[in-house]
């Protein structure tokens, strides 16, 4: 007999079906034993009224995880998850398990302290409330690239061995490279932009390098990155739209392909208007003093706490879980930063809050090759490292901008996890290099 | 006016349309001058019949690759590239570029050898038909998500700083990672068998790292690997189904979406059989010693002239492209490959040829844990650095296989260019790390 998956068990009601998976749980209420099987989709419940049709599980001393193969006439059962159930079983033991998982898998909730269920990463991801959140990553690929597909981005893969640390402060890893230094890049920030002046539009979905040495609840030392770059635009206010066509892209695929996900994670989906609130960046700073009576005027960008007062106040004012914040003072920003022409203290740059904290970073970035040489020299950097960089400009690059959203933050804030190493597949943190 | 895309000019003839992108070439021709510009997408020829249209360019010295807006009357021109032309020019330099390319772009072929090419290649990728290339990449990833989605797989992104250097023969690069020595994964291969434990169908598109200490013109130190892995098959036939079908829908990516670069780069489009040709590796040596009379009889591997006459052998008897190599002897296949249960010498292994090169590897991996301490045993491999593999096998795996596809490689046999750094976007080798 064919399998099928269990997610399409429901429409076979009244016939034998085979499905395989692992043995998700047993348990024995009432003298009856409920089985539950777990495939790479869904679960499906089934019901042994006899011993013998546990035999096999029993024979080979079987636990939960064993991977087996199971057929069963589907029986409708309202009180069964999906409202079905398997009767008259016959049980195939594919790979029996013996041992007992470090993580129970088979709780509604990962009751685990946070180092064992990273240690054990490998079984613990195959807990269904863990295995959402790695699936809503891939939704947010999908929805990512699809959106932007549409509107004639083509997609890059960028170099992750560079030659030279190069942006600002970012620390970043050291390798050797048949005897040279080399580095691991800490973005595709230079790539995105020079491939600009192939296909105009990018974006590249990749792994990006920090090195940075803090160990804190929003830090991973590898994370992946949706890299956007565009050429031809007016400002970063083009920017800013395609990424709010961007976002609303991902949270459209979330909502028509992950419903599944977003009910087991009890995901409260924000909506994000045709047009997002923004704010200029001092505006900010002065509404915070007045709203808040908290000066910070005058200091060069915003503290999480003036994140989460500005976020309540496009809660309170628009109703909105996101707000633009543009404009932040050039001296916080790289040195590719474009000023703004009329207040050029200013930048051409913004961040977009969702709910209180920051969750994305972009802008427009200088264009004229000169304007690089004068921004290099006020940084205090030198152009050799910057060499085949500077040629894309020197042989003329338009007026371009992008962002870069940070899958495992975006999935941290949207999903309401506390810590962003519990959204990640495999964290790396300052002590963790496994699994 | 509103910008329209180079591509769709012709749809607009007797109008005025507006385009933006570099000045591809400029040239006079009997008193008339003929500009083509390049954005994004394609080209477009305009003419200007006067002195004065020109004088924006002239005033600011622009040359080749300004990027320009450029306004013009759609004409009917069957000379011209894509049947149309601009006339009554209104030309807009948005950035002059005054100094020559060091590669030219506006020939039909690029003429610099090839450590000019690479050393440029940020100007270089700009030529049509080395952008041609890169977007036939961005069309391969593209098929190949598609077909697997399509097909219930998830997709993954695993980490790339590792603890260890793990798999066989292949050297890794070692980095300093907090003060600890890690290493850069040389394949997704225990991650995305690991991930059959939580999604059971996965792939991966992501960069790859070897350090192999080889420069030619085959090897790429960093590329892009297009992985699968899925569970529940029956042997290394499933997987080689598998890969036929995301074969196929890459090719009808290709056909569907990216004639222009199919055209452009002269791509003999080969096609699939529902049922490519497949040939033990013991018959395959059989087949050598009575077809071209050479004795490879108890080689472990097949040499690329084997795989010549293989190729040349699938093509006069199937009139086939493609031929699938099985059964590889099990000493030249790595630890975790899973032998022919009939002939434990041989693995359930392929290697998929195209046009008489290697094009693929995949298989069949062992799943039972017994299994694994057995095969690290024999192959003298020590536990611990594969403790979090093994846990995944420990939990519960059901028999699996897959194959990673280099994206490099594919383009360069499709393409028919001889060196695989010629369609990499920024190759990386032993002494090339820029741009």
């Amino acid at each position: 007999m064919q399998r099928i998956p269990t997610t399409e068990v429901s429409s076979h009601v009244g016939e034998r079906v085979r499905v395989m998976g692992w043995l998700h749980s047993l348990r024995q209420l009432g003298g009856i034993n409920f089985l539950v099987i777990r495939d790479g989709w869904s679960i499906v419940q089934a019901v042994a009224e006899t011993e013998a049709e546990l035999a096999p599980l029993r024979e080979r001393e079987a636990g939960v995880e064993s991977v087996v193969a199971l057929e069963g006439r589907v029986v409708s059962e309202p009180q069964a998850p999906g409202g079905i159930e398997l009767h008259d079983l016959r049980i195939e033991v594919i790979t029996p398990v013996t041992e007992v998982p470090p993580v129970s898998l088979n709780k509604r909730k990962i009751t685990a302290n946070i180092t064992t269920v990273l240690d054990h990463a490998v079984v613990t991801n195959r807990h269904p409330v863990r295995r959402a959140i790695l699936r809503l990553g891939a939704g947010a690929m999908a929805g990512f690239r699809s959106t932007l597909v549409a509107k004639g981005f083509t997609e890059i893969q960028t170099p992750k061995i560079v030659a030279s640390a190069t942006e600002s402060g970012a620390t970043v890893f050291k390798l050797d490279y048949f005897g040279r230094p080399a580095y691991l890049a800490q973005s595709p920030q230079f790539y995105k932009q020079i491939m600009v002046g192939i296909f105009e539009r990018v974006f590249e979905v990749g792994p990006v390098f920090r090195a940075e040495p803090h160990d804190t609840a929003r830090h991973l030392n590898e994370y992946v990155s949706l890299d956007v770059e565009f050429g031809f635009i007016e400002n970063h206010f083009t920017v800013m739209a395609l990424l709010r066509d961007v976002i609303a892209g991902i949270l459209t695929t979330f909502s028509e392909h992950y419903t599944a996900e977003l009910k087991l994670l009890q995901v409260k989906m924000p909506t994000i208007a045709q047009e997002v609130p923004h704010i200029h960046f001092s505006d900010a700073q002065e509404l915070i003093f007045r709203r808040y009576s908290t000066d910070v005027r005058g200091e060069p960008d915003l503290s999480p706490q003036d994140e989460r007062w500005l976020g309540e106040w496009a809660q309170q004012e628009f109703g909105s879980d996101f707000l633009f914040v543009t404009g932040f003072p050039m001296r916080k920003r790289p040195f590719y930063t474009h000023p703004d022409p009329e207040r050029p203290e200013y930048s051409n740059s913004f961040d977009l809050l969702f709910r209180g904290t920051e969750l994305v970073t972009g802008g427009q970035r200088l264009h004229r090759y000169d304007d690089y040489l004068a921004a290099l020299e006020k940084a205090n950097l030198p152009l050799e490292p910057f060499e085949s960089y500077l040629e894309a400009f020197k042989y003329g690059m338009p007026p371009h901008g992008g962002f870069a959203i940070g899958l495992e933050r975006l999935l941290m804030q949207l999903i309401g996890v506390p810590n962003v190493k519990l959204v990640a597949t495999f964290p790396r943190d300052m002590t963790r290099l496994t699994p």
